[in-house]
C-alpha cells in the first residue's frame, strides 16, 4: 500500500476549505500544513483545520521534505510561478482551474513536473466524477450530435461590489479573471472531454469598465455540429445544458457538479434519468483520481486529461488573445 | 365601419388551413378564394374551406376585383414575385416569414406597396400577441440587459425524410430552406422588436449535405449584452429562452408563441409569472392586426415593423451570403 500523501496548501479561501474537507473523505492523502502571506491568516487557518505547521513564505513551503503535494489555489495570475517552484522541488502541484492561461506555461509546466517525476494536476471537478462517466457512456443513445449547449452564468456577490465600485480580482485584467476563465472553464473543458478538439473557437465577450468579459458566449465549431458555450458572472440562467442528437437531447441540470442527467428520446419524449446519486461533496472524486495518479497508477487518464487541459489553455489563450482581455 | 376584407390564399399547407381557421375567428376578413397549381388540390381546398371560387392561376387571382387581400404561403423563394405580383394588382399582400431574402426584395416591394396604397404584412406571428406586450412591457425588472439566449431547435419529420434520401423543400438551397429561414426567423424577429438593431451579427451554420443550414448558432451583438440565437431542424431542446439582467431574469417556455413568461428577481428567486392566457390560434393576433392596418389604423406599429423587419432581413441576407447558404 502506498504511504499517505502530505498536503499542504495555498489560498485560504472557501474553494480550499472544501477541497481540505473534500480530501478529508479520501484515503491515502492528509493535509500536513497551510500557507497565507498573512501570519495571523495562516495560523487561523492551521488551527481551523487541526494541523500545526504553517508557513508564510512559498519558498519556506516548497523545501519542507515532509510535503509530497501542495493545492494551489490563488488568484489565476500567480497559478504559473507556484507551480513551476513546487514542481521544481519535486512536489506534485494540484492546481484550481484554470490552471495556466498559455499553451506556453501548459508546456513548460508539464515538461518540468516530467523531468521531476512528479504529477501536474488540474482541479477542474466536472470531468472526474461518475455523472460525467455516465454522460460519456450514454452520448451514443442520441445518434448523430448535431448541436449543444453548455452554459455556466450565474450572478456573482463580487458583482454587487463592482457595482458600488470596488473591483474584486476575479473581475481584473491583472488576476486573469473574467467569466470566461473563472466559469466558463467548465463548460468548454466538459465540451473538450465529450468532443475533442474543435476546427475553430470564437469568443464574444461582453466586456466590464475594469477590461475582463463578464459574460459571453464561445462557439466551438465541430465538422458536424457547433458547441455553444455560455458564462455570466454579471446575470443568472435557470437553464438545462444540452446535447442535442438526431435521435435525442441529453439534458443535464449543470456542467459542474453534473447533479442529474436525462436522456430523452426524439421519437418517445419521456425523460429517462441516467445519472447516479453522487457524493455531495464532488471534490472527493478529483481527490480520489489524483491521489492515485500520484501513486502512479491511471497513466491513461493522466495524459488524456492533460491533452484535454491543452486544447482548453490554447482555447483560452487564443479566444482571451483575439479579444484583448488577456492579462499581458 | 370598414368593409370586410377579401382574402385569397396561396399555397394549401398546414399554415395555411391554420390561417385561415385563425381569421375566421376575426372581425372584418373573410375567405374569398384559394391557389394551388393543381385544379384538383384548389378545388378541394376550396371546398374544404366553405368557399367557391379557387384558381390555378396567380394572374388571374391577381386581376381579380373582389379580393382585397393575398396571404402567401409558398415556398420562400417565391414569396418575392409573387408578392410583387399582387401589389402592383393594389391587393393587401400578407405573406409568411421569412418573406424576403433580400434587403433589395424588401426595399423594392414596400415601395411599390406605398405607391399602390397597399399594405404588406410578414406574418411572423410572435410579435402581435398579448404576451409578446407583456414581455415588452415587464423586461425594465431585470435591469441592465447583460445576455440573451433565444432559441427554436425542433426536430423536423422531414427530416426523417431527408435520411432517407427525398429531400423537402425547407432543406433546399433553391427555395431557401434552412434552419435560420424557416426557424431561426422567430427568435431573431423577438430580439430586433425587443432590442433594436445590432452593432454586428455572426452566424455558424451546420451545414447538411444539400447545402443548407440544418442547425445554427447566430451571434447578435449589441453595446451591452450579446443575444444567443439556437436553431435547429435535426434536433430538439427543452430549453426555455431566457433574457438575462443584473436585477433578474425574463424566462419564456418558447419564442412562438409565447405562452409562458416568468420573471425571477435574483435576489428573491421565486417565479413570478407574468404573461397571460392567450388564445390557442395565435395567429388571430397578428391577422387582428394586419386587418386594423389595412383598414388604415395602427401606421405607428406598421412602420415599427416594416423597420425591424428591414433589420431582420438585412442580418439574414448577410450572415447567409458570408456563409454561402443563400440561394443565389
Amino acid at each position: 500500500m502506498p504511504k499517505v500523501i502530505s498536503f499542504a496548501t495555498v489560498g485560504t479561501g472557501k474553494i480550499t476549505r472544501k477541497f481540505i474537507e473534500a480530501a478529508s473523505h479520501v484515503d491515502g492523502i492528509q493535509l500536513y500544513g497551510v500557507h497565507s502571506r498573512s501570519e495571523d491568516k495562516a495560523n487561523q487557518f492551521a488551527l481551523d483545520h487541526g494541523v500545526e505547521r504553517y508557513y508564510t513564505d512559498l519558498n519556506e513551503m516548497a523545501e519542507e521534505p515532509e510535503i509530497d503535494c501542495v493545492y494551489i489555489a490563488s488568484p489565476n495570475s500567480l497559478h504559473y510561478e507556484q507551480a513551476q517552484l513546487f514542481l521544481s522541488h519535486g512536489k506534485h502541484v494540484i492546481c484550481e482551474k484554470p490552471m495556466f492561461t498559455t499553451t506556453k506555461e501548459w508546456e513548460l509546466s508539464y515538461r518540468l513536473a516530467e523531468q521531476k517525476g512528479v504529477k501536474l494536476l488540474e482541479a477542474v471537478r466536472n470531468i472526474y466524477t461518475p455523472n460525467f462517466e455516465r454522460l460519456a457512456d450514454q452520448l451514443h443513445q442520441i445518434g448523430q450530435i448535431r448541436s449543444a449547449y453548455l452554459h455556466r452564468n450565474r450572478y456573482s456577490s463580487r458583482y454587487d461590489q463592482f457595482l458600488e465600485g470596488h473591483v474584486d480580482r476575479v473581475f481584473t485584467k491583472e488576476f486573469a479573471g473574467g467569466a470566461l476563465m473563472d466559469l466558463g472553464v467548465y463548460p468548454l473543458t466538459l465540451a473538450i472531454a465529450l468532443f475533442g478538439e474543435p476546427q475553430a473557437s470564437t469568443y464574444f465577450p461582453t466586456l466590464l469598465r475594469s477590461g475582463v468579459d463578464g459574460a459571453g458566449t464561445l462557439v466551438l465549431q465541430y465538422e458536424d455540429f457547433n458547441c455553444t458555450i455560455m458564462c455570466s458572472k454579471i446575470s443568472t440562467s435557470y437553464n438545462q445544458s444540452e446535447i442535442h442528437g438526431e435521435k435525442g437531447t441529453i439534458a443535464m441540470d449543470q456542467v459542474a457538479p453534473i447533479s442529474k442527467i436525462d436522456f430523452i428520446d426524439l421519437k418517445e419524449p419521456s425523460k429517462n434519468r441516467v445519472s447516479v446519486k453522487e457524493h455531495e461533496l464532488d471534490m472527493i472524486y478529483e481527490i480520489q483520481a489524483f491521489v492515485d495518479m500520484m501513486n502512479g497508477m491511471r497513466q491513461q487518464q493522466y495524459e488524456e486529461n492533460r491533452e484535454i487541459h491543452r486544447i482548453v489553455v490554447h482555447i483560452l489563450e487564443k479566444v482571451r488573445r483575439e479579444n484583448q482581455i488577456d492579462s499581458v
